[in-house]
Protein backbone atom coordinates (compact mmCIF):
# COMPACT_ATOMS: atom_id res chain seq x y z
CA UNK A 1 0.00 0.00 0.00
CA UNK A 2 1.47 3.20 -0.88
CA UNK A 3 1.36 6.16 1.46
CA UNK A 4 0.68 9.66 -0.53
CA UNK A 5 2.46 12.59 0.67
CA UNK A 6 1.84 15.86 0.61
CA UNK A 7 4.07 18.93 1.14
CA UNK A 8 2.74 21.24 2.88
CA UNK A 9 1.65 24.80 1.57
CA UNK A 10 3.27 27.93 1.96
CA UNK A 11 0.78 30.62 2.19
CA UNK A 12 2.51 33.65 0.01
CA UNK A 13 -1.31 35.14 1.73
CA UNK A 14 -0.57 34.23 5.35
CA UNK A 15 3.07 35.36 4.72
CA UNK A 16 2.48 38.57 3.09
CA UNK A 17 -0.85 39.75 5.49
CA UNK A 18 1.81 39.35 8.82
CA UNK A 19 4.06 41.31 7.18
CA UNK A 20 1.20 43.49 6.39
CA UNK A 21 0.67 43.92 9.72
CA UNK A 22 4.25 44.75 11.05
CA UNK A 23 4.21 47.53 8.21
CA UNK A 24 0.60 49.25 9.61
CA UNK A 25 2.34 49.77 13.22
CA UNK A 26 5.12 51.42 11.17
CA UNK A 27 3.60 53.25 9.52
CA UNK A 28 1.47 54.73 12.56
CA UNK A 29 5.11 55.30 14.16
CA UNK A 30 6.05 57.41 10.87
CA UNK A 31 2.31 59.26 11.02
CA UNK A 32 2.97 60.01 14.61
CA UNK A 33 5.78 62.02 13.39
CA UNK A 34 4.10 63.81 10.60
CA UNK A 35 5.82 61.32 8.19
CA UNK A 36 3.62 59.83 5.19
CA UNK A 37 5.80 57.18 3.41
CA UNK A 38 4.98 58.32 -0.42
CA UNK A 39 5.14 56.25 -3.26
CA UNK A 40 5.53 57.19 -7.55
CA UNK A 41 4.27 54.37 -9.77
CA UNK A 42 5.32 55.95 -13.38
CA UNK A 43 3.07 53.94 -15.72
CA UNK A 44 4.52 54.64 -19.68
CA UNK A 45 1.79 53.58 -22.14
CA UNK A 46 -1.06 51.27 -22.15
CA UNK A 47 0.30 47.67 -21.66
CA UNK A 48 -2.59 45.72 -20.17
CA UNK A 49 -0.71 43.43 -17.55
CA UNK A 50 1.39 46.46 -16.48
CA UNK A 51 -1.79 48.44 -16.28
CA UNK A 52 -2.65 45.34 -13.75
CA UNK A 53 0.08 45.26 -11.74
CA UNK A 54 0.17 49.19 -11.05
CA UNK A 55 -3.08 49.42 -10.44
CA UNK A 56 -2.51 46.51 -7.62
CA UNK A 57 0.50 48.88 -6.08
CA UNK A 58 -1.52 51.87 -6.23
CA UNK A 59 -4.34 50.14 -4.18
CA UNK A 60 -1.98 48.54 -1.56
CA UNK A 61 -0.50 51.63 -0.85
CA UNK A 62 -4.16 53.59 -0.24
CA UNK A 63 -4.93 50.43 1.90
CA UNK A 64 -1.80 50.96 3.90
CA UNK A 65 -2.26 54.87 3.67
CA UNK A 66 0.64 55.84 1.98
CA UNK A 67 0.66 58.48 -0.27
CA UNK A 68 0.55 57.06 -4.09
CA UNK A 69 1.85 60.05 -6.73
CA UNK A 70 0.44 58.19 -10.29
CA UNK A 71 2.35 59.32 -12.69
CA UNK A 72 0.49 58.27 -15.84
CA UNK A 73 2.75 58.68 -19.57
CA UNK A 74 1.70 58.34 -23.09
CA UNK A 75 3.41 55.34 -24.82
CA UNK A 76 5.07 57.53 -26.84
CA UNK A 77 6.62 59.85 -24.47
CA UNK A 78 10.18 60.56 -25.28
CA UNK A 79 12.90 59.86 -22.91
CA UNK A 80 13.97 63.01 -22.27
CA UNK A 81 9.72 63.98 -21.18
CA UNK A 82 10.37 60.16 -19.29
CA UNK A 83 14.12 61.59 -17.42
CA UNK A 84 12.62 65.15 -16.40
CA UNK A 85 9.50 63.34 -14.79
CA UNK A 86 11.65 60.92 -12.77
CA UNK A 87 13.63 64.08 -11.70
CA UNK A 88 10.88 66.32 -10.58
CA UNK A 89 10.44 62.99 -8.07
CA UNK A 90 13.43 62.75 -7.15
CA UNK A 91 13.50 66.13 -5.84
CA UNK A 92 10.45 65.55 -4.11
CA UNK A 93 10.46 65.29 -0.45
CA UNK A 94 7.37 63.91 -0.14
CA UNK A 95 7.78 61.25 -2.64
CA UNK A 96 10.20 58.38 -0.66
CA UNK A 97 9.85 55.47 -3.19
CA UNK A 98 10.04 55.71 -7.10
CA UNK A 99 9.24 52.28 -9.20
CA UNK A 100 8.93 52.75 -13.08
CA UNK A 101 7.00 49.74 -14.13
CA UNK A 102 8.68 47.64 -16.70
CA UNK A 103 8.13 46.74 -19.40
CA UNK A 104 9.19 50.29 -21.15
CA UNK A 105 8.23 51.15 -25.08
CA UNK A 106 10.96 49.70 -27.17
CA UNK A 107 12.21 53.51 -27.74
CA UNK A 108 13.26 53.83 -24.18
CA UNK A 109 16.35 52.33 -22.97
CA UNK A 110 15.20 50.69 -19.74
CA UNK A 111 18.82 50.79 -18.11
CA UNK A 112 19.13 54.53 -18.90
CA UNK A 113 15.73 55.20 -16.86
CA UNK A 114 16.19 53.18 -14.17
CA UNK A 115 19.69 54.63 -13.70
CA UNK A 116 17.87 57.78 -13.29
CA UNK A 117 16.49 57.11 -9.99
CA UNK A 118 18.06 58.03 -6.89
CA UNK A 119 19.19 54.99 -5.21
CA UNK A 120 17.81 56.02 -2.01
CA UNK A 121 14.29 56.45 -3.49
CA UNK A 122 14.74 53.17 -5.83
CA UNK A 123 12.33 51.01 -3.68
CA UNK A 124 12.47 48.41 -6.24
CA UNK A 125 16.23 47.61 -6.28
CA UNK A 126 16.94 47.74 -9.95
CA UNK A 127 19.82 50.71 -10.01
CA UNK A 128 22.97 49.35 -10.11
CA UNK A 129 24.15 50.75 -6.38
CA UNK A 130 21.76 48.75 -4.85
CA UNK A 131 22.46 45.49 -7.20
CA UNK A 132 26.01 46.41 -6.31
CA UNK A 133 25.44 46.78 -2.81
CA UNK A 134 23.21 43.76 -2.51
CA UNK A 135 26.43 41.95 -4.15
CA UNK A 136 29.20 42.91 -1.67
CA UNK A 137 27.12 43.00 1.44
CA UNK A 138 25.64 46.82 2.14
CA UNK A 139 22.60 47.73 2.87
CA UNK A 140 19.95 48.87 0.24
CA UNK A 141 17.07 48.30 -1.64
CA UNK A 142 16.94 44.41 -2.86
CA UNK A 143 14.88 43.45 -5.50
CA UNK A 144 10.94 42.88 -4.19
CA UNK A 145 10.28 39.53 -5.38
CA UNK A 146 13.63 37.97 -4.75
CA UNK A 147 13.21 39.55 -1.10
CA UNK A 148 10.13 38.10 -1.29
CA UNK A 149 11.25 34.79 -1.83
CA UNK A 150 13.94 34.99 1.13
CA UNK A 151 10.62 35.98 3.36
CA UNK A 152 8.48 32.94 2.36
CA UNK A 153 11.57 30.83 3.61
CA UNK A 154 12.43 32.43 6.66
CA UNK A 155 8.80 32.97 8.02
CA UNK A 156 8.48 29.41 6.79
CA UNK A 157 10.83 27.88 9.63
CA UNK A 158 12.88 27.06 6.25
CA UNK A 159 16.23 29.49 6.94
CA UNK A 160 18.95 28.70 4.00
CA UNK A 161 21.51 29.01 6.21
CA UNK A 162 24.27 25.76 5.38
CA UNK A 163 21.35 24.86 2.77
CA UNK A 164 22.17 23.96 -0.89
CA UNK A 165 19.56 26.34 -2.53
CA UNK A 166 19.39 25.85 -6.40
CA UNK A 167 17.92 28.44 -8.54
CA UNK A 168 16.83 28.06 -11.62
CA UNK A 169 16.89 31.18 -13.71
CA UNK A 170 19.44 34.12 -13.71
CA UNK A 171 16.93 36.96 -14.17
CA UNK A 172 17.88 40.61 -12.60
CA UNK A 173 14.43 40.50 -11.37
CA UNK A 174 15.03 37.20 -9.34
CA UNK A 175 17.37 34.64 -9.97
CA UNK A 176 20.47 36.51 -10.12
CA UNK A 177 19.47 38.98 -6.73
CA UNK A 178 17.96 35.99 -5.10
CA UNK A 179 21.56 34.06 -5.53
CA UNK A 180 23.23 37.37 -4.63
CA UNK A 181 21.12 37.55 -1.44
CA UNK A 182 21.31 33.87 -0.12
CA UNK A 183 24.74 33.65 -0.50
CA UNK A 184 25.88 36.62 1.34
CA UNK A 185 27.49 35.66 5.15
CA UNK A 186 24.53 37.36 6.74
CA UNK A 187 21.52 36.15 9.07
CA UNK A 188 18.68 34.63 6.62
CA UNK A 189 20.96 33.54 3.64
CA UNK A 190 24.54 31.80 4.34
CA UNK A 191 23.24 29.39 1.55
CA UNK A 192 25.21 27.22 -0.73
CA UNK A 193 24.19 28.52 -3.98
CA UNK A 194 23.93 27.49 -7.76
CA UNK A 195 22.23 29.11 -10.33
CA UNK A 196 21.14 27.19 -13.41
CA UNK A 197 19.38 28.32 -16.53
CA UNK A 198 18.78 27.61 -20.35
CA UNK A 199 22.59 27.02 -21.14
CA UNK A 200 22.77 24.47 -18.06
CA UNK A 201 23.37 21.15 -18.90
CA UNK A 202 22.18 17.94 -16.64
CA UNK A 203 19.78 20.29 -15.09
CA UNK A 204 17.91 17.54 -13.09
CA UNK A 205 20.94 16.60 -11.47
CA UNK A 206 21.75 19.39 -10.44
CA UNK A 207 17.69 20.32 -9.19
CA UNK A 208 17.74 16.87 -7.67
CA UNK A 209 19.95 18.01 -5.37
CA UNK A 210 18.32 21.35 -3.84
CA UNK A 211 17.64 21.33 -0.49
CA UNK A 212 15.40 24.42 -1.52
CA UNK A 213 14.65 24.54 -5.22
CA UNK A 214 13.45 27.95 -6.89
CA UNK A 215 12.00 27.95 -10.46
CA UNK A 216 12.38 31.22 -11.78
CA UNK A 217 13.08 30.17 -15.43
CA UNK A 218 9.23 31.53 -17.10
CA UNK A 219 7.85 28.22 -18.36
CA UNK A 220 4.92 26.81 -17.51
CA UNK A 221 5.34 23.77 -15.45
CA UNK A 222 8.89 22.97 -16.10
CA UNK A 223 9.93 21.27 -13.03
CA UNK A 224 8.37 18.10 -12.93
CA UNK A 225 8.29 15.73 -10.06
CA UNK A 226 11.55 13.78 -11.31
CA UNK A 227 13.82 17.08 -10.61
CA UNK A 228 12.74 17.55 -7.09
CA UNK A 229 15.09 15.94 -3.99
CA UNK A 230 12.93 13.82 -1.82
CA UNK A 231 11.36 16.32 1.04
CA UNK A 232 12.98 19.27 -0.79
CA UNK A 233 11.50 23.18 -0.33
CA UNK A 234 10.17 24.83 -3.30
CA UNK A 235 9.89 27.96 -3.94
CA UNK A 236 7.73 28.54 -7.38
CA UNK A 237 8.01 32.26 -8.70
CA UNK A 238 6.48 31.82 -12.48
CA UNK A 239 3.01 33.03 -13.33
CA UNK A 240 1.85 31.74 -16.52
CA UNK A 241 -1.34 31.73 -18.15
CA UNK A 242 -2.02 28.28 -19.73
CA UNK A 243 -5.12 27.14 -21.80
CA UNK A 244 -7.49 24.78 -19.87
CA UNK A 245 -10.57 24.15 -21.77
CA UNK A 246 -12.30 22.90 -18.49
CA UNK A 247 -12.28 26.50 -17.16
CA UNK A 248 -14.78 28.81 -17.99
CA UNK A 249 -12.13 31.33 -18.68
CA UNK A 250 -10.42 28.69 -20.85
CA UNK A 251 -7.40 29.63 -19.23
CA UNK A 252 -5.51 28.85 -16.19
CA UNK A 253 -2.62 29.90 -14.06
CA UNK A 254 0.32 27.86 -13.43
CA UNK A 255 3.55 27.90 -12.10
CA UNK A 256 7.02 27.13 -13.32
CA UNK A 257 7.12 23.89 -11.16
CA UNK A 258 3.97 20.67 -11.99
CA UNK A 259 2.48 21.36 -8.49
CA UNK A 260 0.87 18.36 -8.55
CA UNK A 261 3.76 16.42 -9.33
CA UNK A 262 5.65 18.26 -7.13
CA UNK A 263 3.44 18.10 -3.77
CA UNK A 264 4.28 14.09 -4.02
CA UNK A 265 7.71 15.07 -3.70
CA UNK A 266 8.53 18.24 -1.53
CA UNK A 267 8.36 18.67 2.09
CA UNK A 268 7.03 22.35 1.47
CA UNK A 269 5.49 24.30 -1.28
CA UNK A 270 4.57 28.02 -2.69
CA UNK A 271 1.11 27.81 -4.72
CA UNK A 272 0.74 29.64 -7.96
CA UNK A 273 -1.50 31.63 -7.36
CA UNK A 274 -1.31 32.29 -3.94
CA UNK A 275 2.39 31.95 -3.16
CA UNK A 276 5.39 33.91 -4.20
CA UNK A 277 3.14 37.01 -6.34
CA UNK A 278 1.28 37.56 -3.41
CA UNK A 279 5.08 39.05 -1.68
CA UNK A 280 6.12 41.20 -4.34
CA UNK A 281 3.67 43.90 -4.08
CA UNK A 282 3.89 44.31 0.37
CA UNK A 283 7.64 43.98 -0.33
CA UNK A 284 7.72 47.33 -2.10
CA UNK A 285 5.61 48.51 0.08
CA UNK A 286 8.07 47.36 3.20
CA UNK A 287 11.03 48.88 1.42
CA UNK A 288 9.00 52.06 0.35
CA UNK A 289 7.84 52.53 4.12
CA UNK A 290 12.52 51.64 4.79
CA UNK A 291 12.85 54.39 2.12
CA UNK A 292 10.64 56.87 4.27
CA UNK A 293 12.10 56.30 7.47
CA UNK A 294 15.98 57.02 5.93
CA UNK A 295 14.73 59.70 4.18
CA UNK A 296 13.11 61.80 7.34
CA UNK A 297 16.02 60.57 10.52
CA UNK A 298 18.84 62.09 8.91
CA UNK B 1 51.23 -0.68 -14.42
CA UNK B 2 49.69 2.74 -13.37
CA UNK B 3 50.14 5.24 -15.75
CA UNK B 4 50.71 8.89 -13.90
CA UNK B 5 48.25 11.46 -15.55
CA UNK B 6 49.64 15.08 -15.31
CA UNK B 7 47.38 17.92 -15.42
CA UNK B 8 48.51 20.73 -17.86
CA UNK B 9 49.66 24.02 -16.26
CA UNK B 10 48.17 26.88 -17.08
CA UNK B 11 50.97 29.38 -17.40
CA UNK B 12 49.94 32.91 -15.76
CA UNK B 13 52.86 34.43 -16.88
CA UNK B 14 52.37 33.82 -20.79
CA UNK B 15 48.81 34.76 -20.38
CA UNK B 16 49.57 37.96 -18.38
CA UNK B 17 52.29 38.31 -21.19
CA UNK B 18 50.04 38.11 -24.04
CA UNK B 19 47.68 40.47 -22.59
CA UNK B 20 50.83 42.87 -22.13
CA UNK B 21 51.71 43.09 -25.32
CA UNK B 22 47.81 43.82 -26.55
CA UNK B 23 48.03 46.70 -24.00
CA UNK B 24 51.17 48.29 -25.70
CA UNK B 25 49.71 48.41 -28.68
CA UNK B 26 46.76 49.74 -27.01
CA UNK B 27 48.41 52.56 -25.39
CA UNK B 28 50.77 53.00 -28.37
CA UNK B 29 46.93 54.41 -30.26
CA UNK B 30 46.66 56.59 -27.32
CA UNK B 31 49.71 58.09 -27.22
CA UNK B 32 49.40 59.04 -30.76
CA UNK B 33 46.26 60.80 -29.65
CA UNK B 34 48.22 62.80 -26.92
CA UNK B 35 46.66 60.19 -24.10
CA UNK B 36 48.75 58.84 -21.33
CA UNK B 37 46.46 56.65 -19.45
CA UNK B 38 47.28 57.43 -15.40
CA UNK B 39 46.96 55.50 -12.07
CA UNK B 40 46.96 56.71 -8.74
CA UNK B 41 47.51 54.18 -6.48
CA UNK B 42 47.06 55.42 -3.12
CA UNK B 43 48.62 53.66 -0.22
CA UNK B 44 48.01 54.32 3.50
CA UNK B 45 50.31 53.31 6.21
CA UNK B 46 52.86 51.03 5.96
CA UNK B 47 51.94 47.38 5.57
CA UNK B 48 54.74 45.37 4.13
CA UNK B 49 52.25 43.46 2.44
CA UNK B 50 50.40 46.58 0.64
CA UNK B 51 54.03 48.12 0.26
CA UNK B 52 54.90 44.92 -1.99
CA UNK B 53 51.50 45.30 -3.59
CA UNK B 54 51.86 48.57 -4.66
CA UNK B 55 55.35 48.83 -5.50
CA UNK B 56 54.65 46.02 -8.40
CA UNK B 57 51.61 48.05 -9.58
CA UNK B 58 53.46 51.43 -9.66
CA UNK B 59 56.23 49.34 -11.37
CA UNK B 60 54.21 48.06 -14.00
CA UNK B 61 52.73 51.14 -14.73
CA UNK B 62 56.43 52.49 -15.45
CA UNK B 63 57.42 49.52 -17.83
CA UNK B 64 54.02 49.73 -19.90
CA UNK B 65 54.14 53.65 -20.05
CA UNK B 66 51.36 54.77 -17.90
CA UNK B 67 51.39 57.59 -15.89
CA UNK B 68 51.46 56.42 -11.90
CA UNK B 69 50.31 58.84 -9.66
CA UNK B 70 52.10 58.00 -6.04
CA UNK B 71 49.74 58.71 -3.26
CA UNK B 72 51.28 58.13 0.16
CA UNK B 73 49.69 58.78 3.36
CA UNK B 74 50.51 58.19 6.82
CA UNK B 75 48.78 55.32 8.44
CA UNK B 76 47.06 57.80 11.06
CA UNK B 77 45.41 59.90 8.13
CA UNK B 78 42.12 61.16 8.89
CA UNK B 79 39.32 59.73 6.93
CA UNK B 80 38.54 63.13 6.01
CA UNK B 81 42.03 63.92 4.78
CA UNK B 82 42.30 60.40 2.80
CA UNK B 83 38.73 61.72 1.23
CA UNK B 84 39.99 65.20 0.29
CA UNK B 85 43.25 62.85 -1.29
CA UNK B 86 40.25 60.73 -3.44
CA UNK B 87 38.43 64.05 -4.25
CA UNK B 88 41.29 65.71 -5.78
CA UNK B 89 41.92 62.50 -8.05
CA UNK B 90 38.72 62.71 -9.02
CA UNK B 91 38.84 65.97 -10.29
CA UNK B 92 42.29 65.42 -11.84
CA UNK B 93 41.56 64.69 -15.69
CA UNK B 94 45.13 63.26 -16.22
CA UNK B 95 44.10 60.52 -13.25
CA UNK B 96 41.75 57.59 -15.68
CA UNK B 97 42.31 55.49 -12.51
CA UNK B 98 42.22 55.16 -8.79
CA UNK B 99 42.83 52.73 -6.65
CA UNK B 100 43.30 52.39 -2.97
CA UNK B 101 45.41 49.80 -1.33
CA UNK B 102 43.49 47.42 1.10
CA UNK B 103 43.07 46.44 3.79
CA UNK B 104 42.88 50.01 5.74
CA UNK B 105 44.09 51.01 9.28
CA UNK B 106 40.95 49.91 11.33
CA UNK B 107 39.64 53.78 12.22
CA UNK B 108 39.04 54.17 7.99
CA UNK B 109 35.83 52.84 6.63
CA UNK B 110 36.77 50.86 3.45
CA UNK B 111 33.52 51.05 1.83
CA UNK B 112 33.09 54.47 2.39
CA UNK B 113 36.34 55.15 1.24
CA UNK B 114 35.62 52.79 -1.89
CA UNK B 115 32.46 54.80 -2.19
CA UNK B 116 34.26 57.71 -2.76
CA UNK B 117 36.24 56.99 -6.31
CA UNK B 118 34.49 58.17 -8.65
CA UNK B 119 32.78 54.24 -10.95
CA UNK B 120 34.21 55.75 -13.60
CA UNK B 121 37.37 55.44 -12.44
CA UNK B 122 37.07 52.66 -9.93
CA UNK B 123 39.75 50.25 -11.77
CA UNK B 124 39.51 48.16 -8.89
CA UNK B 125 35.71 47.02 -9.30
CA UNK B 126 35.32 47.90 -6.11
CA UNK B 127 32.24 50.54 -6.08
CA UNK B 128 28.87 49.38 -5.81
CA UNK B 129 28.04 50.84 -9.09
CA UNK B 130 30.53 48.33 -10.79
CA UNK B 131 29.88 45.29 -8.59
CA UNK B 132 25.82 46.19 -9.99
CA UNK B 133 26.68 46.59 -13.05
CA UNK B 134 28.29 43.39 -12.86
CA UNK B 135 25.97 41.58 -11.67
CA UNK B 136 23.10 43.00 -13.60
CA UNK B 137 25.46 42.54 -16.76
CA UNK B 138 25.81 46.59 -17.71
CA UNK B 139 29.42 46.87 -18.75
CA UNK B 140 32.08 48.23 -15.85
CA UNK B 141 34.90 47.56 -14.21
CA UNK B 142 35.23 43.89 -12.93
CA UNK B 143 37.39 43.47 -9.98
CA UNK B 144 40.62 42.38 -11.38
CA UNK B 145 41.32 39.18 -9.67
CA UNK B 146 38.09 37.91 -10.64
CA UNK B 147 38.51 39.20 -14.38
CA UNK B 148 41.69 37.34 -14.43
CA UNK B 149 40.60 33.92 -13.37
CA UNK B 150 38.21 34.89 -16.32
CA UNK B 151 40.70 35.77 -18.87
CA UNK B 152 42.86 32.50 -18.02
CA UNK B 153 40.20 30.29 -18.67
CA UNK B 154 39.41 31.18 -22.03
CA UNK B 155 42.77 32.13 -23.38
CA UNK B 156 43.69 28.35 -22.27
CA UNK B 157 40.67 27.42 -24.61
CA UNK B 158 38.36 26.31 -21.18
CA UNK B 159 35.02 28.27 -22.21
CA UNK B 160 32.95 28.47 -19.21
CA UNK B 161 30.09 28.52 -21.24
CA UNK B 162 27.81 25.56 -20.44
CA UNK B 163 30.31 24.35 -17.86
CA UNK B 164 29.67 23.70 -14.23
CA UNK B 165 32.00 26.45 -12.61
CA UNK B 166 32.37 25.49 -8.40
CA UNK B 167 33.48 28.34 -6.63
CA UNK B 168 35.15 27.92 -3.16
CA UNK B 169 35.52 31.53 -1.40
CA UNK B 170 32.84 34.16 -1.21
CA UNK B 171 34.56 36.75 -1.04
CA UNK B 172 34.18 40.52 -2.54
CA UNK B 173 37.74 40.66 -4.27
CA UNK B 174 36.81 37.15 -5.65
CA UNK B 175 34.48 34.70 -4.94
CA UNK B 176 30.59 36.72 -5.85
CA UNK B 177 32.60 39.15 -8.38
CA UNK B 178 33.65 36.05 -10.13
CA UNK B 179 30.13 34.24 -9.75
CA UNK B 180 28.50 37.34 -11.47
CA UNK B 181 31.43 37.14 -14.28
CA UNK B 182 30.59 33.71 -15.20
CA UNK B 183 26.77 33.25 -14.79
CA UNK B 184 26.16 36.28 -16.73
CA UNK B 185 24.22 35.58 -20.78
CA UNK B 186 27.28 37.05 -22.46
CA UNK B 187 30.06 35.45 -24.11
CA UNK B 188 32.98 34.53 -21.85
CA UNK B 189 30.23 33.45 -19.09
CA UNK B 190 27.14 31.23 -19.59
CA UNK B 191 28.41 28.67 -17.14
CA UNK B 192 26.01 27.32 -14.43
CA UNK B 193 27.77 28.59 -11.54
CA UNK B 194 27.76 27.32 -7.42
CA UNK B 195 29.57 29.31 -4.88
CA UNK B 196 30.45 27.53 -1.66
CA UNK B 197 32.14 28.63 1.79
CA UNK B 198 32.92 27.92 5.03
CA UNK B 199 29.30 27.30 5.82
CA UNK B 200 28.62 24.43 3.19
CA UNK B 201 27.61 21.47 4.08
CA UNK B 202 29.20 18.19 1.85
CA UNK B 203 31.47 20.21 0.51
CA UNK B 204 33.42 17.79 -1.13
CA UNK B 205 30.62 16.67 -2.91
CA UNK B 206 30.24 19.62 -4.44
CA UNK B 207 33.69 20.71 -5.82
CA UNK B 208 34.18 17.17 -7.36
CA UNK B 209 31.18 17.90 -9.65
CA UNK B 210 32.77 20.94 -10.83
CA UNK B 211 34.08 21.32 -14.59
CA UNK B 212 36.25 24.18 -13.56
CA UNK B 213 36.34 24.39 -9.87
CA UNK B 214 37.95 27.79 -8.40
CA UNK B 215 39.41 28.03 -4.93
CA UNK B 216 39.77 31.04 -3.46
CA UNK B 217 38.66 30.68 0.48
CA UNK B 218 42.19 31.46 1.64
CA UNK B 219 43.39 28.32 3.24
CA UNK B 220 46.47 26.30 2.75
CA UNK B 221 46.33 23.36 0.31
CA UNK B 222 42.32 22.88 1.42
CA UNK B 223 41.29 22.04 -2.25
CA UNK B 224 42.78 17.88 -1.71
CA UNK B 225 42.63 15.54 -4.53
CA UNK B 226 39.64 13.90 -4.06
CA UNK B 227 37.94 17.20 -4.07
CA UNK B 228 38.79 17.41 -8.15
CA UNK B 229 36.68 15.89 -10.48
CA UNK B 230 38.46 13.43 -13.20
CA UNK B 231 39.67 15.93 -15.75
CA UNK B 232 38.33 19.27 -13.83
CA UNK B 233 39.86 22.60 -14.88
CA UNK B 234 41.18 24.05 -11.37
CA UNK B 235 42.06 27.87 -10.70
CA UNK B 236 43.74 28.65 -7.69
CA UNK B 237 43.27 32.07 -6.40
CA UNK B 238 44.73 31.46 -2.71
CA UNK B 239 48.20 32.78 -2.09
CA UNK B 240 49.18 31.49 1.30
CA UNK B 241 52.98 31.71 2.57
CA UNK B 242 53.65 28.05 4.50
CA UNK B 243 56.50 26.87 6.75
CA UNK B 244 59.09 24.53 4.69
CA UNK B 245 62.04 23.74 6.82
CA UNK B 246 63.94 22.51 3.82
CA UNK B 247 64.06 25.92 1.83
CA UNK B 248 66.56 28.35 2.76
CA UNK B 249 63.95 31.05 3.33
CA UNK B 250 62.20 28.68 6.16
CA UNK B 251 59.02 29.39 3.95
CA UNK B 252 57.18 28.78 1.01
CA UNK B 253 54.34 29.97 -1.06
CA UNK B 254 51.16 27.78 -2.01
CA UNK B 255 47.83 28.12 -3.15
CA UNK B 256 44.67 26.92 -1.53
CA UNK B 257 45.03 23.66 -3.84
CA UNK B 258 46.76 20.85 -2.88
CA UNK B 259 48.85 21.28 -6.05
CA UNK B 260 50.41 17.65 -6.46
CA UNK B 261 48.00 15.79 -5.75
CA UNK B 262 45.54 18.08 -8.23
CA UNK B 263 48.49 17.13 -10.96
CA UNK B 264 47.20 13.71 -11.00
CA UNK B 265 43.23 14.24 -11.25
CA UNK B 266 43.07 17.79 -13.19
CA UNK B 267 42.73 18.13 -16.87
CA UNK B 268 44.83 22.07 -16.27
CA UNK B 269 45.59 23.72 -13.36
CA UNK B 270 47.27 27.27 -12.39
CA UNK B 271 50.08 27.23 -10.43
CA UNK B 272 50.83 28.81 -7.46
CA UNK B 273 53.17 31.19 -7.65
CA UNK B 274 52.85 31.69 -11.81
CA UNK B 275 49.00 31.42 -11.84
CA UNK B 276 46.08 33.95 -10.90
CA UNK B 277 48.45 36.77 -9.21
CA UNK B 278 50.52 37.29 -11.99
CA UNK B 279 46.90 38.34 -14.04
CA UNK B 280 45.60 40.89 -11.44
CA UNK B 281 48.05 43.52 -12.36
CA UNK B 282 47.49 42.87 -15.68
CA UNK B 283 43.73 43.10 -15.45
CA UNK B 284 44.41 46.49 -13.67
CA UNK B 285 46.27 47.56 -16.56
CA UNK B 286 43.61 46.87 -18.78
CA UNK B 287 40.82 48.26 -16.40
CA UNK B 288 42.99 51.82 -16.29
CA UNK B 289 43.92 51.90 -19.95
CA UNK B 290 39.70 51.74 -20.80
CA UNK B 291 39.18 53.90 -18.52
CA UNK B 292 41.55 56.46 -20.35
CA UNK B 293 39.96 55.41 -23.55
CA UNK B 294 36.39 56.01 -22.07
CA UNK B 295 37.55 59.40 -20.34
CA UNK B 296 39.13 60.95 -23.81
CA UNK B 297 36.80 59.84 -26.09
CA UNK B 298 33.65 62.18 -25.64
Amino acid sequence: MSVSRTAKIISGKIIADQIRSELIVEIEALRRKNVTPGLAVVLVGENPASQVYVRNKRKTCAELGLHSFDVDLPADVTERRLLASIDKLNRDPKVHGILVQMPLPKHLHEQKVLNAILPEKDVDGFHPVNAGKLLIGEPGFAPCTAAGCQELLLRSGYDPAGKHVVIVGRSNIVGKPLAALLMQKAAGANATVTVCHSRTRHLAALTRQADILVAAIGIPEFITGRMIKDKAVVIDVGINRIDDPTRASGTRLVGDVHFAQALKKARAITPVPGGVGLMTVIMLMRNTVSAAKQQTSR
